[in-house]
This record gives structure tokens, C-alpha cells and sequence, in this order.
């Protein structure tokens, strides 16, 4: 037995579990076996401010106890302990922090200071649940150009010149680049607006309730995060009468449209730029005459100018700017409003990290201002609690500004699972970690996916393993969070990275075993609202990887990923990490094996019995 | 006065003048004032061959003669004088030779042995006139993909995988390469053998008698000299039935069809090459035991192969295997014969300086094996006459193989006059040069061209000047041999080298002016048959390059042409290297005026009668 036990994901250790509100108490216990221990400390202090030193109270030999009340605002706290004991008459100091692989629970003994992994503690400053239709919906993503293109005939009308049609749907994405590698051309597959209205019935009949639409207003490139026009549909796509049309007959099929919200940066080939004279307006970059010349920022006009990533076709907007602020979110007529009160469901807004909390927080009220029941997304790409950018810990999930963001990290671990990078108890810890971090109601706000437009596919990241594909699909749809299908995920569509990720719906072409996996998810989802709602479990046995996820005796799901190529026994007494849940009453329940999504390849064996 | 006088053009020094048949006397007359000549010497050399120094006869003090008879074979002979003479009781030796431009005309004195440039006679079998039709025709090249779609709607059929449709026919052409600047997918306007049919009207309004149609056999790319199936019609371009049909229908309006015979190599991905498996047949690529793995040449199977200037998607057919032989042109079924018996017009040799004599002379006498009148024309882009490639001089214009070359060097002289860098006196002498080296039947048989789609165009060359561009087309119309028009200069279409020169035609956006150029002298080259039978004489003014063709008092035309910005005069007594003939009683002709083609800013002075 090991001298110094704590447990970050343990009620006996710390309660309450995971995140809290600002303002709530959080009890904290240690049990240590040490000979002459003086003091146990709660090292804990708010990230870039106060710190305080908490002599925890003894309850008995081993275990001290404390109580901490968050009241230095939302954000992030991070704790560990300090032991002093004394030893050959010396008063000797040790420390006991978060783990190794930092992603709390079980932590260990640290004797330098400095080398200490603190525990994270999330306080935010109140539930900010999504609308009901977001958090029990099934999404879709869909790359406009790549999905269908709903013309007579399959003609490709309003193209822009200077750009290339595929040959044909089969054709392979490329980008066409000059020799210093960038892109002198963009090439169209001639999806539309028409088309998706057209594959309505497909997406209903996949169980789709949501559609996440990457970028649709004017813009010179295949992907659209060019903005050109922020107030236009792009003529390829169609126009605004044909997505007024696209919005009631989603309506009347129970699907709500998700926008792209581009703002950080606009395309230099825009209206507010206009680098090469294409609109009339008198862009920022033609004149210091221009109405939108404080819209961006130059080092040394006109050549010299802040862009995304230094990329020049990027420039990036001034969002201190008023006339920004009020262009985008603040007034009647601004971009948020004008769409929001089209009908959308909401907005998923891109670099959501690079844009500021207020201007965040500004992008909300416009948004809630137009229309209830909106649902406000972020991209963020990692654990979005505590992801510093430009230097700034980011708060845009403490409450009313963004619901959630696009769970990439849930797509590594699924990735990491079944393509045997990570163990099956290495996952657990993942998984516990994200559900310890984000404040609840976030988890389950997370627009969880397992490829997008901006990653490999997932049919090609398990190399093309179809039988993976479905167990990640599965993932997908059992862990906590909104489910996202990528377009074409649904029927094994390869892609490697970005353009190849891209390529045209086979329509005429689509894997029906998989596509039936997903509408059989989406029927279950719907059915039981464990997957919504439900408590989420994880813990793994030798070999596999559970899920459960439980609302009551009458609505769980209980899921097994077996992640090797060899049959493996379910045995109960080998549940690993299992995470406060009485497991053993549980699993003593006769009906356990009809709510269990239990893949080919694994054996359940009823040990639970011979307890 | 000088010393020594020689000139290759005129016939008191020369007899005949330029090319001779084998077997011909030709005399040569050699004025020397000289004190002290002991002996002057013809010295002549068959090229590659035997040489004669031949003692010439005094006529006079002056003067003296000889005759050299052609006896040792078609081809070239280069010959110069050597002049003995006596100076202070010393033998000495002088040499007269070519000029430094070595064009030919008047000569030059040399000192020593080793800087002589020689004067070429070229000699010939026999006079080897092109079909009637041919010669006198105008023809029209014509890069089918880039020409004019003839589908319903424009649409694009039978569309090659991994292949783009260029957005709008406003697009430039554009090569899409990888890193490595290899070509990687190939682009297509979506021009076709119906959209030629459907333009055949216009091409009749246009006066074109001609069609020379860049390939059309099946292969991956636009250009189509990588052949893939020299049996099968391009299925973007069309089938064979619409191939008869375009035969047909030109027939009817009295258009002959060129084909481009590519011959010297195919496409790697060809049937008989097939490296990417995309045919049913076992290519040379695939296995040695393909029935066409002799029809290459391996150094190492399969990777190391010989390839058209290294370039791997080019594979070089071996020419000298019989089974090659017999495949293009010696059997009955063979690609010459099949096609030549369809009613076409003839062929045009791609990189036929390549080919060897010996297979040239096959596929001429494939061709006319299979019809009558049938035209065969080389692409050659220097002097025909004395090319020299693969280390041997050419004798495909001897008699009996080709009946002409495109010619490049006319687009050079008209395109170095018309832009300045070459005086109208140096453009004489580069056009007298042509006269005196082409056998006088080649010279009306060569494809004259300002461009085509391997050059600038014409528009481009003379920097968008329009009036330089109609000036061109003149010179195109009265320098002998059959204009060709390249598909677009017509109407002024703009571009640079390949692949800009492959611009869409801009149907509905034509520069009518030069179209009615090409017309008027379309219609002057049909009404004056000294443009096609008339003699070749030209000479410049100070300022003017002036162009005669003619054939009697009553059929010539005289053209002069004024590459100077100002207004300049036309003054007979100004006339530089008249070309034996006797302008002076032909300038006194009072109808001289209406038979002249002169532009803006030439003004005609009546100065002869102040003679």
C-alpha cells in the first residue's frame, strides 16, 4: 500500500467531482501513512493570481481534510499538496501532485518543488446548457462543394473565372500551386445549396437533426473561409432565397442549420479588402480613403498587413475596432443578427481561440438578441478548459459565452484506441480527464467528432479498417457530447489531410454496412436518452474498453470496444478505473446483455455471478 | 568599286539561280579586278562527300567562267573561289565566300582558309509539286480542344478521370504541376470534332480551304502528342463516325483535313506502352513478353527507357523495327493507310527532323499508296534544307518524301521586321536566302505560319499592336507557300508561350477588324494566282520592305510594307537588291497602283516618271 493516497476523480478524496461553480465548496481529503507528519497542506491557487496555503485538518491517524471555497472568480485553479514530516529530527518537506501523464485521478509524490504537475480545478460561473434540440441531436458536417450539387443535369453554374471543374465526382482533390506552393487556382466538384435541399431526405433517413455547413457566404476559394461577402451566399452555392428555402424544408424535416461564422480574418479577394479590384467597394487595401481602412492593420501600407498565419490572401480583421464589432455582431443589421434571425440553429465560429472573450461574449448577445434557441460553437482544437492562446488563458466557457466546442481531443483518443497507440486503461484516464475539466454542461455541449475538414478521414486514419470505422462511429455516439458526422464518413469515404479530406460524396458508391451502423446509432440515440443525459462512465478491463452510460436502471448504455484483433472475455472482476459507480450491483442486473453494444469479438462471460 | 564581285543571285554570276535538279549544269561567272591573277578555282564540295577544284576559264580581263555539273547526288554542295595571284614576285592566295551573315548574294573577300564561309547549292531529284488543292489553299490550324465545343449546352462528355474543366472559356491556360514541375493532371476547354463541323461556316467565311487539326487520337492529354491509340479518335474530341462525318462535311464546302502524325513517340500511358495499366493490352511497360516491348528501347527494364528529350511520359518508338514500320505505315491496315484512306487531306510530321529519311520516305509512299493528291508536310523549324540532326543533313525535301515543312523561319523574318530588330534590307536578304536554298517547288509547298502552338502568338509577339498584326497576316498572304492561320489570330487572341498560346477561342468577343484582313486577303489569294504560281521577288527601300509577287503584266501584286512608325515614301530610284528583275520598266506602268497592297502611313510617290 502506497504511503500518501489522493484521488482526483474519487468522491471520498474530492467533492464534488470535476468543475465547479464559482462560489461553491470543494472538500479535499489526503490519507497518509507516514511516520511524523506535522502538517498537510492544500496548495492551491487561481491561474495568474492569488495563491493560498490551507492547512488541512486531521480526521484521524491517516487522513486530513479541507474545504475550499472557489471565490476568486471563474477559471482555473491548480492544487497540489505538501507534506511536512519529520524524520532523524529534521523537518523534511514532500509534495504530492497530479500524475505523470497530468491527467489527474491518481496523482504521486514529487520531492522537488519544482518538478510538481498540478491538479486542475475548472470553476465556471453558471450552467450554460444548449438548446435541447442541439444537445439531443445527431449533426452532419458538410462541405458544401464536396456534398451534392442539385442543378439539372449536374451543371455548374455562376463559376468563377479563373477556376477549374473537376472532371468528374471521382476525381481526386488537388491543389493547384505555383512553384512557391501556393494555390494560383481553385477547383470545384459544384456542390450547392440545391443539393443539399435535394438530400434532405438522405440526411433524415441517416437520423441527422443537425447540419453543420462549413463556410457558405461569398468567398473565392472552394472552402469559403476567404470571406468575400459576409452578407451574400456565394453564386456558386446559390443564393439567399434558395437558403431560406434550405432552412424551412430542414425545419420540416426536424433539421436545424449550424453556420460557419468566419471572423477572425477575411479574404484579401473581398469587399472589404479588395486586394484586386474585384468589387466596387473601395477596399482597405486600394486606399486610406477606404471606409474599412481601420478594419485591418498595417504595418506599412498597402503591402505591409496583419494576416492569418502570415498568410497574405488572409487578411486578419481588426476586432478591437468598433465599426468591426458593430459590422459583425453588435448592430441590427450585422452579420450575426442579419443570419441568426433567418432560422439557423447557430453558429460554429472558426479560430474561436483567436478571437478575444469579449469579442466571443459580443458574437453571443448578438446571436441570443436575434433568436432563442441558438447554439454557439468554438473551434478549438484542444482541451478548450485550459488552452492558453496569445498568451492569455481563454474563458469562453465560464458560462453565456460559447455552449461548447468541436471535441477534437475525444477523436484522438478514439483514434488512439483503436488504432492500439493508446491502451485501453490510458483511454480511461483521457476520458476522465476531459469529464474532470469541462464544466458538465459543456461535455455535453461538445460537438464531438471523429473527422472533419481539417483531419485526415477516419476510414483512412484506420487504415481503411471498416470494422474500426463502425467501432469508432460507436465512440462517437456513446461519449458524452453531440455527434458529428464528417460527410462521407458515414459511407468508408477515404481522405488523407487537407484537400484529400475533401473529396466529392460517391454518391452510387457508399458503403451501406456502415452507413446502416450510423442510422442504427442515430435510432438509438434518439431512444435512449442515457446518451444524452446519462451519467458517463469508463473504465477497461484488461482488454476492452467500456462505456457506459447510465440515466437510470431502465435507460443505459453499456458499450465494449474491444480494440485487438483477438476474441476477449468480458469479466467483470477485471473492470479497471472504475470511476465512483457501483459496477458490481450494476452488473448483477439480468438484462444487462440487451443493452450492451458489444462488437464482434468480444465474449461475454457472466463472471459477475461467481462474485 | 571592288576588286572582286560575285553574287549568288544574280544570273550573270549564277545560272541557274538557287536549288538545281541532279544532273543540272550550273554556271558561275566570277568578276576579279585584280593586278596579277594567275588563276581562279570554283571550289566545290559535295556535303559530307568528294570535293573539286575547278580551274575557271578567263572571258575576258576581267572575267572568268565555269560550269560545274551536279553529278554527285541530291543534297547539298557548298562552294567558294580561290584566287591565285601574284604580288611582289610572290604566289598569293585569296579566298571569296559566303557572306558574314552567310544569306548568301554578294560575298566576301577571306584571307585565310579556315574562316571561309561557303555558299550552299542545294540540289534536288526532282520537282515534287504539292496537290493543286494544297498549294493553292489557305489553311487553319486548329488545337481542337481549344476550339469550340459542339455538344449540346457546351456540355463536356466523356470526361478523363483526375482531369479539370477549365470554369469558364474566359479561363487561362494553365499547366498543373507538382513540386517537381512534372505535369500531373491534365486540363480541357472541351473543344471537339462537332464543334468543328458547327464552325465549318465560319471557316468558309474566313476563306480557309485547309484544316490542320493538332492530334486527335486518343491520349490523356489536351495536346494529344502522347498518343495512346493511334486507331481510335480522342472520345472527348469524338468517335470515328464524327470524324467521317467532319471529312464529309468540309468536302462539301471545299476544305481539305491535315492530320498531325505523331510518330516518333507515344504516351506512356498508351496501349502500347501502357506503364499505368489503364488498357486491356500487355504493354511494353508491363512484361517482356508484351508483343510491343520491341516497338521501345529499354537500357534497363522497365524503370530506364529512351523517351522524347528524357521525357518519361514519351516513350521513343524504335523506328528501325519492321514490326513499327508496319504498324504506321507498310501495311494496308496501317495507321497511314486507315486514316489516308478515310479522305483526308494529308499529314503533317510532327518532329519529322527526327524521323529518319528512310521512315519519312515510308510513310510517303504509305500515304499515297492509299489515295491520290494527298499532301505530306514536316515540322521542321530551321531552314529545311540544311538542318543537320542526330550529327546527319536531312534530304527529306529531295523529292518524293516530304513536299514541304512548316515554316518557322518566314515568322522569324516577318516578326523581326515587324518589330524593329531587323532592317527591311536584312529582311531581303533572309527571304532571298530562303528563295535561293528551297527547291523552287518546296518554297510553294511550305506551311507558312506566324505562329502556332508551340510559338508566342502573333498578337503577343508584336506586343498587342493591332496594325503590326494585320501587317503579319499580309506577309503571311504574299511570302509563297500556303499561309496557315493559327486558330485565334484572326480575331486578335492574345498569348504567350505554351500553354497561353492554347487560349479557348473567344467566340463572341472577336477582334473583327483582322478577321476582315484574313478575309479580304483570302479572297486576293483565290482571285491572284501570282500569290500562289507568281514569282518571288522582294526589296527594300530605305524604309520599306517591298513584296512582288508575279506572274504576268496582268496578275501580280505588289506589297509594301512600312515597319516604322512614321509616314514614309515610296521612291523607286531607291530600290536596294532588286532581285533580277526589271523593276524599272515594271514601275512605269501606269495600273500600278491599284494592284499594290500598302498599309497606312506608306505614301506612294509617283517618282518613277521623274526616272
Amino acid at each position: 500500500m502506497e504511503k500518501i493516497t489522493y484521488h482526483s476523480w474519487e468522491e471520498e478524496y474530492k467533492s464534488p467531482f470535476g468543475a465547479v461553480k464559482v462560489g461553491s465548496d470543494v472538500q479535499f481529503q489526503l490519507d497518509c501513512s507516514l511516520d511524523g507528519v506535522k502538517a498537510i497542506y492544500l496548495m492551491i491557487h487561481k491561474d495568474f493570481g492569488e495563491s493560498f496555503q490551507i492547512k488541512m485538518t486531521p480526521v484521524n491517524q491517516m487522513t486530513v481534510k479541507t474545504v475550499f471555497t472557489v471565490s476568486n472568480g471563474s477559471g482555473l485553479y491548480f492544487y497540489h499538496f505538501k507534506i511536512e514530516y519529520e524524520e532523524d529530527n529534521y523537518v523534511r518537506i514532500i509534495y504530492y501532485g497530479n500524475n505523470q501523464y497530468n491527467l489527474g485521478g491518481k496523482g504521486t509524490i514529487y520531492y522537488e518543488k519544482e518538478d510538481i504537475k498540478q491538479y486542475q480545478l475548472t470553476s465556471y460561473l453558471f450552467d450554460d446548457p444548449a438548446p435541447e434540440w442541439y444537445q439531443n441531436g445527431v449533426a452532419y458536417q458538410l462541405f458544401v462543394d464536396r456534398f451534392y450539387n442539385g442543378n439539372e443535369n449536374g451543371k455548374v453554374k455562376e463559376r468563377k473565372k479563373n477556376s477549374f471543374i473537376y472532371a468528374t465526382q471521382e476525381d481526386l482533390p488537388l491543389y493547384i500551386k505555383n512553384e512557391e506552393g501556393e494555390i494560383i487556382r481553385w477547383e470545384f466538384f459544384g456542390g450547392n445549396l440545391l443539393g443539399i435541399i435535394k438530400k434532405l431526405p438522405y440526411l433524415v433517413e441517416l437520423g441527422v437533426t443537425i447540419l453543420y455547413l462549413n463556410p457558405i457566404f461569398e468567398a473565392r476559394s472552394n472552402h469559403k473561409y476567404d470571406t468575400a461577402d459576409f452578407m451574400k451566399i456565394d453564386p456558386m452555392f446559390g443564393d439567399e432565397a434558395q437558403f431560406k428555402e434550405l432552412i424551412v424544408q430542414s425545419q420540416q424535416v426536424g433539421i436545424k442549420i449550424i453556420l460557419d461564422g468566419v471572423f477572425n480574418h477575411v479574404g484579401a479577394d473581398s469587399r472589404y479588402f479588395n486586394q484586386f479590384d474585384t468589387y466596387s467597394s473601395l477596399g482597405a487595401y486600394q486606399s486610406l480613403e477606404s471606409p474599412y481602412k481601420d478594419w485591418f492593420t498595417f504595418d506599412h501600407f498597402p503591402t505591409d498587413f496583419r494576416s492569418w498565419w502570415g498568410i497574405k490572401d488572409l487578411p486578419t480583421l481588426n476586432k478591437e475596432n468598433q465599426e468591426v464589432k458593430e459590422f459583425i455582431y453588435a448592430n441590427d443589421e450585422s452579420v450575426i443578427q442579419h443570419w441568426s434571425k433567418m432560422g439557423i440553429g447557430g453558429w460554429r465560429i472558426d479560430v474561436a481561440d483567436e478571437l478575444s472573450d469579449d469579442f466571443l461574449l459580443g458574437i453571443r448577445r448578438g446571436m441570443d438578441k436575434s433568436a432563442a434557441d441558438l447554439v454557439l460553437i468554438g473551434e478549438v482544437w484542444e482541451d478548450a478548459t485550459n488552452k492558453i492562446a496569445y498568451g492569455e488563458r481563454r474563458q469562453y466557457l465560464k458560462g453565456g459565452i460559447m455552449h461548447g466546442v468541436m471535441n477534437y481531443p475525444f477523436r484522438d483518443i478514439i483514434i488512439g484506441l483503436l488504432d492500439n497507440q493508446t491502451t485501453t486503461q490510458e483511454t480511461v484516464l483521457m476520458c476522465m480527464n476531459l469529464k474532470e475539466n469541462y464544466p458538465p454542461e459543456t461535455l455535453k455541449n461538445n460537438l464531438n467528432n471523429i473527422g472533419s475538414h481539417d483531419t485526415t478521414r477516419i476510414f483512412t486514419a484506420l487504415q481503411g479498417n471498416s470494422k474500426k470505422v463502425k467501432q469508432a462511429l460507436v465512440l462517437l455516439f456513446i461519449l458524452p457530447g453531440v455527434p458529428c458526422i464528417y460527410y462521407g464518413d458515414e459511407v468508408g469515404l477515404e481522405g488523407g489531410m487537407d484537400p484529400d479530406n475533401r473529396r466529392q460524396f460517391p454518391w452510387g458508391n457508399e458503403n451501406k454496412e456502415t452507413q446502416l451502423v450510423v442510422k442504427e446509432l442515430s435510432a438509438l440515440r434518439k431512444n435512449q436518452k442515457s446518451l444524452v443525459e446519462g451519467a458517463f462512465y469508463s473504465f477497461s478491463t484488461d482488454c476492452l474498453f467500456v462505456v457506459l452510460r447510465y440515466l437510470s436502471d431502465e435507460d443505459y448504455v453499456l458499450t465494449l470496444v474491444n480494440s485487438s484483433k483477438e476474441e476477449r472475455e468480458f469479466r467483470t472482476e477485471t473492470i479497471k478505473n472504475n470511476d465512483c459507480f457501483d459496477y458490481r450491483s450494476f452488473f448483477k442486473r439480468q438484462d444487462i446483455k440487451n443493452q450492451m453494444i458489444a462488437p464482434q469479438g468480444v465474449k461475454i462471460v457472466k463472471s459477475i455471478q461467481n462474485e
